[in-house]
């Protein structure tokens, strides 16, 4: 049995890996900025960016394994907010204190933003971990591509096993956040038209239960380097909002083409999971309908914001 | 007049700076691990990787600019040092609070090592900041390269105005570190042989004043991204070790050939100084004759050790 700690726990991804983790048998310290009172895991009260607290907590906890999420995630304004500098140093030191109370493996949460989004350099086909060329575009997809690229060679240096999921594009409930889904769903429940681009673009959705559990599998694997977590199946934007009409019996609401796509957005953007199936032997339960229905249903049981 | 704050201002290159810098007027702080007493500049005893200091510090002094030199530094152990993760960390804490405290530039030392060093990439002509591949083979080009990577994104977000000196091969005294020069005058000055390589690898060495001085003018200038801090010029190292013997007036004591060269030791490895010269106005002073009858006059100057 492993001690397994893990930052962002009650995050999105993060509550689905503590989960799994917990599932498996595992003893699963979670670490959140507010007080929790369930019965998820372990709890501690510790902000991230606190060092000094971390140090603390790793001295009391001595976790073999550490699991971290914890970023800034705030939408719209993460891919380019300057905090992204203060959690890179903040990571770090985690891993850093982590190593010294005696941690033996390190699974962070990457991006697959850290990959180059140019048509030229991606193509049509999967992005593979190693293949692919890496060239962020945004301060956040730059902190996370610098953290990986410091923590192979630290971890490298000092024996400690490594392993970084770049996760692609996770969905599901409970989500917010004014992305595509809930922007769709929001105004379908209120019978309103969903203004649309044409769609064509493919991109690799993964449930987030999925996710969760994926980042699970690869922290208690032997799998070391960047493991991709994505389903691996391209899906056109125009697949997934037709989907959301019908299943809300309104499929004349959804307009593709009412809107410009934004520049420089790829065209295709999905993940060769080869790692994650073949080395960390994962494979996502949930279909992109199931995944979809469940996120409506939990939608149906919210109440109206406006 | 700017109020300059220096890192590592005691240090090998940054003692120049401090001394150019306060001769062209301006108010000169260094930090300093250990307390000083002479009066180079006004002097801090802090440890950078003393975040709470540093905040302090910043506070009361409230720089202008900021000149960072401070690095694990050790000869032989520095390459790959753990603690390379440590400065990367107290660099961009040190950084976020500089501009936190109304900071308006900060210019960082980097390295040649951010670049590819393997023949195919370096070929025989000069490395250029913009035009050559980085592939930093050890951890600390690594966090050098990561840290430019960081804090480039960094500083574009918040308009914080920012260079990055890459410093190539520093000569001159005080150096006791056993590198190449010290190495061959130590055993010229017993009258020993000093064996070496065939010497045929060609390095572009700077004198560290010289050193010092052009980070010091990369500072006052407004000049922006990467900009190597070197001579320009490709020197043997026979020609070198050959010129130190002719000092000594002992030639028969330098014996190339008599070792082996490193493993994946580069031919060539010398820097494109357009940048230095052109932008920010900056020429070397010190001929390479001229900085080593320095460096033998200043052992002439030092007990023997053994």
């Amino acid at each position: 049995m492993a001690v397994i700690l893990i930052t962002g726990a009650s995050g999105f991804v993060g509550r689905h890996a503590v989960t799994a983790l917990r599932g498996a048998g595992h003893e699963v310290h979670g670490l959140s900025r507010r007080p929790r009172v369930d019965e998820a895991c372990i709890w501690h009260t510790v902000d991230v960016l606190d060092g000094a607290a971390v140090s603390r907590l790793f001295e009391r906890v001595r976790p073999s394994h550490l699991l971290h999420f914890a970023w800034e995630t705030e939408h719209g304004r993460y891919w380019t907010a300057p905090e992204n500098l203060h959690w890179v140093e903040a990571t770090l030191h985690l891993v850093r204190r982590f190593y010294s109370a005696g941690g033996q493996r390190f699974v962070g949460a990457g991006t697959c933003a850290e990959y180059a989004w140019d048509e030229a350099a991606l193509g049509q086909g999967p992005v593979t971990e190693l293949g692919a060329l890496r060239r962020p575009r945004d301060l956040y997809g730059i902190a996370k591509g610098a953290t990986f690229d410091l923590l192979t060679a630290y971890c490298a240096r000092l024996s400690l096993s490594f392993a970084w999921g770049r996760l692609f594009f996770p969905y599901g409930a409970p989500d917010r956040r004014p992305t595509l889904m809930p922007s769709v769903i929001r105004a379908l429940r209120c019978g309103q038209p969903a203004r649309c681009t044409d769609g064509r673009q493919r991109r690799d959705f993964i449930h987030v239960r999925d996710a969760g559990a994926a980042f699970a599998a690869l922290l208690t694997s032997e799998v070391t380097g960047p493991v991709n977590i994505a389903s691996g199946a391209p899906t056109s934007i125009a697949e997934v909002v037709t989907l959301l009409g019908s299943l809300f019996g309104r499929p004349e609401l959804i307009h593709l083409g009412a809107l410009e796509r934004p520049r420089g957005d790829p065209d295709c953007l999905f993940a060769d999971v080869g790692r994650l199936r073949n080395e960390v032997g994962f494979v996502p339960k949930t279909e992109l309908r199931g995944g979809l229905q469940e996120t409506v249903a939990w939608w149906a049981e919210q109440p109206y914001e406006e």
